[in-house]
C-alpha cells in the first residue's frame, strides 16, 4: 500500500454508538484515514463532533450533500476515497446513492436501505460507476466464522441437512423507546427502521451469517413474528422456519426481549458427517463436532487454518479478538480493495471476502418475504 | 415406609436398554424391589434374564398375561404392587391394560401407547381401577428443572413470552437401522414406533419438559418434519413453531441427525423480568438471567432452594447428579405414592410430582396434531 | 454371578450423610445386598436405623463387635461377604481389623485409618486373610478418570511433565463447626479427623487421583498449609509443590475456605506432546489437549474408548453420569472381585481396577510427611 | 482533548510480533498518532518498516539515538510526546533513558529492564523529570479485571485468604528456538531475556496481575522452577507458593511447556464472602462465588459496573471486547494522562490507572527474588 485510503463519514455524531465502532474499526489497521465527515443533520453537531476527532474543520460538513459536493472538487490526492454512512436505516439511500454518483466507493450499515427497490437501485448504481459498495455484516469478519465457511466449502461435513441460527438479545424487554433513548427509538419507529423492528435489525444479520457460512440460500420461509412489549408498533421477536437449497431446512430465532440476553448470535449447521457450532460471545472457538470422534475445539490461530482465517487473524492464539477485530476485518478488505483498485489491479478473493451489496439485497428481500409470510396464512412463502 | 414397594417388569430382557436403566432408577433408594417379570416375548430370554436378575424362577414369567395372571392370586403380602412397562411403543398398551384390569399399579415407557385412543381409554381405566399410572418422562426428575418450574410458578419471571425447546441427537445420522441395531430398528420402523419417528422419541419428551417446566399448554403449531436419510420411513428431524398459552411462543426443535449431538435437550424460557436455560447435559446447572443483573449459575443443592428441589437431591452440592438420578426420582416417587395409598392417606403433592398418564396423552396428542400439521399448507394447526 | 453379594455395614445411621452413598453405591447395580448392619454407637440408633433400611431385625447389632461375631457363626450362605465401613476416621481400624480377622472382606472410607502404622497392620492383615480390602477414593471410578489414565498408560501424550491437581471447596469458609453440624465437626476435631483436616478429607482424595491417573509416585512435597479461620485446630487450606516420579512436577491445592466452591475437583496433566484436564463437577468431559492440533472434547461413551472405561459406563452418551455411579463403580469391581473369589477364580484386571490398602497407605503416607513438610524450613521432604 | 497525542517508537519493525499490537493499542480510540521511529538497529529495516507504516521519510530514524536527538530539536507543535519501546528485554533500558533525558514519556514492554538496578534508576529519572513511565502489563487493562480489582477494594469478598493466579502457554514444549523462531530465541536466551526465561515473560505478568486486582504484595516466596526441554538455559516453566500481605496464601504457576494451552492467564481470589475468577481467554466474563448464593457471571457491560470499569469499555455488552481493547486501555489512558499533563492539569486517578514504573519494579524484584528461592534450599524467602 503506498498511503492510507482516505474515509468520510456520514453520521455518527457525539451520542451516536455505532459510529464510533465504524471509526474504531476503520482506524485499527492504520490502512485508513479519516478525512471529512458530515457527522449530524445539525451542522453544529456535526462541526463538535468533527473537532473532536481532530478533522481540520475546512472538511467538517454541514451536510452529506455538501461533504459530497465538495470532496469531489479536492484534488485527487485529498478527496476521500470512500464514504461510510452510520445513519439510521430511512437515512442510507440517499447519501450512497450520492457518494456513488459522485464516484466514492461506499461503506454502508445494514440494512443497506429502507425499501427492497432503493437497494436494487443502489447495486446498478454501484455496478455502472464501477464503485466498490460494503455492508457491514460484520459478524461474518470473525475469524472462525472464515474458518467455518472454509471447512463447508471443502465438504468437510458433507451434504449440509439442519442448520439453526438465532440472535437473542434482551435490551428491548421493556419498553425502552419511551425513556427517550436514542438506539431504542429508531430501531422501533417504522417511519426510520423500515418493514420490520428486531428482524431488520438483527434478523437480517442472522440470515447473511447463515448465508454465507452455509453458501446455502434461503428459498422458503414460515415467519411467526411477534410484538410482546405493548404499544411498539414493530415486531420484538420471530422464529422463522427455513428452506435452503440443496434440501437443506433451518431455524432462524431473533428476539430482542429474550430478557437477560446480550448478543447471543450462534450458528449451529449440521451435516452428513459432523457440524459446527459457533457462538458470537465466545468468537475465538468453533465447536466441531463429528460422528463418533471427540467433539473438538477450534480456535483462532491454533494448528492449520484456512488462508481467509489467517488473513482475519492479527494476535498469536489465545489472545482474544473481539467485535472491534471483526468489525475492522471489513474495513481492511474494503481498503485493500479500493488500494487494489486505485493501483488499476484486480482485487483478489481474499480481499474482495466482505458483504457486499448483494448481501444487502438478500437483506431487504429476506425483511420483504417474512414480513409476507408473517402476514400468511399459508406455511410456506417463497423467498 | 413399612416395607419395600413391590415391582414388577415387562420387557428389558438381556440387550434391551432402557430395562436396565429402569431397573437402576428403582433400586437407587432401596424403596423398591424387583419380584418379578416377564422380560422377553420369548419365554427362555425371559427366564435368562430373570435369573441373571437373581429372581425367583416362580416369579419369571413366559408372558405378561401369564404375570398378570399369576400375581394377582399370590398372597397381598406378597405379590407385585406395580408393573414397569419397558417394551418398544406398540406394546405398551396391552400389558397396561391387563395390569390396571388385575389391580396393579402401572410404570410406563413413553409414549404412552400407540394411538391416542388407546392413552385415553387407560387414562378412564387407571381412574375408575383408583390406580397411578406413571410415564417416564424421566427428564422432569432433574432437581434443577424442578427448581425451574418451581421459580416460574412462583411468577419469578413475570409473564412468560418466549421459550425454546431443542433436543438434538446425532445417532441416526447414518441409516443405522440397516445394521441390525435394535434401538434404531423398532424406533424407525411405524409398526412398532407408531406416527413419528423423532418427534415421537425425543420430540415428546421436549413438549413434556416445555409444558412442565412453564406451567403453559401448547394450543397451535407449525410443525416442518424432515426425513434427511434416505430410505427411512418416518421423520428423523423436525422443527415446530408454537403458541402456547397466555400468549407465550415456542420453538421446538428435535433432531436423530444432528451429527455429533448426544442428547442435548435444552430449555431456555424468557419473561418479562428475566429468564432461565437449563441444559441435560450439565444438569446441574441452571443458568438465571435477568434484565441488568448479573447472570446466575443456580446449583443442585446451592443456597435455599425450593422444596421439590430439595425432595429430588440426594447428595451434597459439587457432587453431580446425573441421568440415573433423575430417572429414580420419578421412581422414588411412584413408591412414595404407592406407600401413601398402601397406608390409606391422600399422597402429597411431593410424592404426585411425577409424569403420569394425562402427560401421556398430551404426548398423544402432540404426535397427532404434529402429524397433521405437517401434512397441511396451513400454516397453524390446533392442539 | 449366581447370587448377589451380601454387604454388613459398620456406621451411616440415621443423620450421617456418607453411609447413605455408600448405599446407594452398592444398590445401584443389583449386584450386593445389604443384610445386615451396626449403624451406629447407640444401639437404638442402630435399630432405628436398620429398620428403616427394611432390614431384617436379628441382623441390626448394637455394635460392630456384636456383628462381625453373630455373622460369622451364621451358614455360609447367609452370612454377609464383606463390611462397609463408613465412620469417622477415627472409627476405622477397630471394625476393619475385626472383620478381617473373622474373615470379612473390607469396604472402608477414606483417609483408611487414624495413624499410618494401623493402615500398614491392616495391609498385613488382609493379605494374610486373603481378603479384598476396598477404600472409597470414589473419584477414580469415573469413566473419564479411567479414559485418562489409559491414554497416559498407552503413552498418548509422551514423557509427563507437569501436573496440577485442585479440590477447592467453600464449606467451611465460616465457623461451621461451632454451630454443631456433624460433617464439619468431626472433620475438624483432631481426634476424630487425625493429623490433618482439609489434607486428609479431600487432599487425599487429590493425591490419589493424581497418583492414579498418572501412574506416577510422588517422591518430595513442600507443604504450606494454612487455617484460615480463627479457633480451628486443622488445616482448612494448603498448596503443595510436588516432585514425582520420572522428573515430573506437581502443584496440589486444597481448600475448604474456597468461598463460593462447591466440590471442584481437577486434574491436568502435561506431558511432551499434549494434556489433559478433567474436572468433576463436569465429570463426562475430558478436554485433551495437542501441540498444535484442535483440543479435543472427549465424552463419556462417544467413540471408541478403552475397555475400563467402557467397562464404567452405564448408560449412552450425553446421559450424563455422576457422582453415585462412579462410587458405585468401585462397589461393583468389589462385588465381582468377590464373587471371583468365591468360584475360586482370579479376579481380572477389570475387576480390581479399584482403590485398595496400598492407596489407603498412600494417603496416609501423604498425610503424614505433608504435616512433616509444613513444619519444616527446608523447601523440600521426602516422601 | 486538542490533538492527538504524538507516539514515536523504538523496535517493532517488520517481522516482530508485539510493535504491530503497540500501533493497534495506539491506534484504536485516534487519540494517539504515530509520528516518528526507529524501527530496527538495521537502518535500511527501520526505513522500510517506517514507509510502510506512512510515516513521513524524515521522521524514520536509524537509530533510537538520532531519533531522540532529532525529535528533542523538532519544535513543540511537532514532535512526539513520547516513545514506545517494544524492543527485546535487554535492549529497553538505553532507549528509556535517553527518552527521558531528552523529556520524553516513556511506555516500554515488560519486564521493564534487565537488571533491577535499570529499573530503580528509570524510576528515579523519570520522576526527576516528571516523565510519565508506563510499562505495558497489560492483560490489567481489561474491563473485568478492573471490576474484579474495584470489587476487593469495596470489601464486597471480605478479607482476601486465598489466591491462584496461573499462566499456563504450550508453545514452547519443543525446542522451537532452535528452528530459529524470532520470538522462542531471544526469550529464551539469558543474554536477552535477563536471569528469567518463563517467569520473566509471563510469570511477571501473572504477578502483576495478582497484586493489581488484590491491592495486596507478595512478601515471601518459595520457588521451584523447571527447565523441561532439555539444552533450554532459562526456566520454561515454574510454581511459586506466595505469601502475600495481610497472611493471605497464594499459589503462582506459569509454564511454557503446558502442552496445548495457549494464554490461559487467570486468576481466582478467595475472600470470607466470595470470591471471583477470571480467564484471559474468555475475558469478558467474572465470575463471580459467595457463600450459599448462586455463582454469578458478571458481564463487560452488563448492569452497574465501577467507573474505572466503564471507562475502559468501548460497545454495548456482548460485544466482545479483546487482547488489543484491552492493550488500548493503556495507551488511552497513558495519552489522556499526557494530554493532562500538557495542558497543565493533575491527571486525575481514572486516567492513571495503568501500569507504570513501579509495577516494573515489583517485577524485576520479583524475578530477582524467585530466581534466589529457587536456588535456595530454604522454603521461604523473602520478597
Amino acid at each position: 500500500m503506498e498511503r492510507k485510503i482516505r474515509m468520510g463519514m456520514v453520521g455518527g455524531g457525539q451520542g451516536a454508538f455505532i459510529g464510533e465502532v465504524h471509526r474504531m474499526a476503520a482506524r485499527l489497521d492504520g490502512m485508513i484515514e479519516l478525512v471529512c465527515g458530515a457527522f449530524s443533520s445539525n451542522a453544529r453537531k456535526s462541526k463538535a463532533s468533527g473537532k473532536a476527532l481532530f478533522l481540520d474543520s475546512k472538511r467538517i460538513y454541514k451536510n452529506y450533500e455538501e461533504m459530497m459536493t465538495k470532496e469531489a472538487q479536492l484534488p485527487a490526492d485529498q478527496r476521500m476515497d470512500f464514504v461510510s454512512i452510520v445513519t439510521p436505516n430511512h437515512l442510507h439511500f440517499e447519501p450512497a446513492k450520492l457518494a456513488l454518483e459522485h464516484g466514492f466507493h461506499v461503506v454502508c450499515d445494514k440494512p443497506v436501505t429502507f425499501t427492497l427497490a432503493q437497494a436494487k437501485e443502489l447495486k446498478k448504481l454501484a455496478s455502472r460507476k464501477r464503485k466498490v459498495f460494503a455492508v457491514t455484516h460484520n459478524y461474518t469478519g470473525y475469524p472462525m466464522v472464515k474458518e467455518a465457511k472454509a471447512m463447508i466449502a471443502a465438504g468437510a461435513f458433507g451434504k449440509i441437512r439442519r442448520t439453526v441460527v438465532e440472535y437473542p438479545q434482551g435490551w428491548l424487554s421493556t419498553r425502552l423507546e419511551s425513556s427517550g433513548q436514542k438506539q431504542a427509538s429508531w430501531r422501533t419507529d417504522p417511519k426510520k427502521s423500515g418493514k420490520a423492528g428486531c428482524m431488520g435489525d438483527i434478523g437480517t444479520h442472522a440470515e447473511n451469517l447463515l448465508e454465507y457460512v452455509t453458501g446455502l440460500k434461503i428459498k422458503k420461509l414460515c415467519a411467526d413474528l411477534n410484538i410482546f412489549v405493548k404499544g411498539r408498533p414493530l415486531d420484538d421477536d420471530g422464529a422463522i422456519l427455513l428452506e435452503l437449497e440443496d434440501q437443506a431446512k433451518g431455524i432462524l430465532f431473533a428476539s430482542q426481549i429474550a430478557a437477560g440476553e446480550e448478543n447471543n448470535l450462534r450458528l449451529r449447521v449440521y451435516g452428513e458427517k459432523g457440524g459446527l457450532d459457533w457462538s458470537q460471545q465466545e468468537p475465538n472457538s468453533l465447536l466441531v463436532r463429528w460422528l463418533d470422534k471427540p467433539t473438538e475445539i477450534r480456535r483462532t490461530g491454533v494448528g492449520q487454518q484456512y488462508e481467509t482465517t489467517q488473513h482475519a487473524i492479527r494476535v498469536p492464539a489465545g489472545h482474544p479478538e473481539g467485535f472491534i477485530e471483526a468489525f475492522a476485518n471489513i474495513y481492511k478488505n474494503v481498503a485493500l480493495t479500493i488500494n487494489d483498485l486505485n493501483q488499476k489491479k484486480k482485487p483478489s478473493s481474499l480481499h474482495l471476502d466482505f458483504p457486499n451489496i448483494n448481501d444487502g439485497i438478500r437483506g431487504m428481500q429476506f425483511i420483504d418475504r417474512l414480513i409476507a409470510s408473517s402476514k400468511s396464512k399459508q406455511k410456506w412463502t417463497k423467498f
